[in-house]
């Protein structure tokens, strides 16, 4: 299923066509499409270049990893999650290595990698689907993540698949039309709140 | 000047031709043009769909408005930035909008949402450099930002210009190479710290 972004303003076919499925086919992702994926969230920009980005990546056949992570999601996204061939975990290191202070940026960091990840995976007929919900002290024991590092999101990741396997209440997700807030609301001129008039937003 | 990335795994063009430029050219950035970096930014994905992203933004035609911004970036950032057509600054919403709870993954979406933002100016010719080198509490101020948002990243924006335009110092790091940390050190399988097999990488 493709669910395209019914953007107010011309926006590039890769990011328009980027989604979020929960439902993904039962087809294995081969390694040298994984490599890509993440290659492509090594070249995120970051602060003083410190890339605090790192990623647990179980696909199915490493039916150890992929158990211990599908544990850490919370039942709600276990129920779809479950189908899909590779889990991820993003993780953020907290501080810079090159002087051990806190990194202000860290998750914001991760955050472009992340989406640079989600817009390769889109360019090759896949996607991910990110995720808050997981426990992230349990990824921590689970997986040895040091007390520098932060577990930050959940990804799985595939072959977008067919909303009827879905559950109801899923599948009624999946089919609703996306939304986002209107831009006269998120890009402001010199005061707070107000639609930079430039743009013409409002 | 193009500085596409030395990827060792093939990844999409445009991800691998985003980069940070300190030349800009004294050319402006059309109001449509604007509009569709912010669009794509507003389809970033976000943790229940909170969308914590903010945009202030400062073309240069807006100079009290520009000047205020470049005020609170550090002089070091100053030196270049101050030659952008466009300066701007992403702002998070801390707390979710239908519950009022901590979102852990507000600075994690405007990373994604910026991330948009500067793929969508490299489709369009643009190119944009963020900077963690700004005061942010003089821009709380400057801007009346309200206390349960977070001033981010001040940012940079316009068409690359000639690294020859750029002081010494600066003209080395822009034509230095682009470097990454290895695949290997940041993609783990089920042991922390131990580069995932499947993916060979090592």
């Amino acid at each position: 299923m493709d669910k395209p972004a019914p953007a107010d303003h011309p926006i590039h076919e890769l990011i328009r066509r980027r989604w979020s499925p929960r439902a993904f086919a039962d087809r294995p992702v081969a390694p040298e499409l994984l490599r890509s994926l993440f290659e492509a969230a090594r070249w995120a920009a970051s602060s003083y270049n410190e890339q605090p980005w790192r990623y647990i990546v179980a696909p199915r056949e490493d039916q150890q990893t992929y158990g211990k992570l599908l544990d850490c999601l919370v039942p709600g996204n276990q129920r779809w999650a479950r189908h899909a061939p590779v889990l991820a975990l993003s993780v953020a290191r907290l501080r810079f290595t090159h002087n051990d202070r806190p990194n202000r940026h860290a998750w914001h960091d991760v955050g472009a990698a992340s989406a640079l990840l989600a817009l390769e995976a889109t360019a090759r007929g896949l996607a991910i689907h990110q995720m808050a919900g997981f426990e992230a002290e349990r990824a921590r024991q689970a997986f040895g993540i040091p007390q520098e590092f932060d577990p930050v999101a959940a990804i799985a990741l595939g072959y977008p698949g067919d909303p009827q396997a879905l559950p109801e209440d899923l599948r009624e997700r999946e089919l609703a039309p996306r939304q986002r807030r209107p831009l006269a609301e998120t890009v402001f001129g010199g005061r707070w709140g107000e639609p930079l008039a430039l743009l013409h937003l409002d």
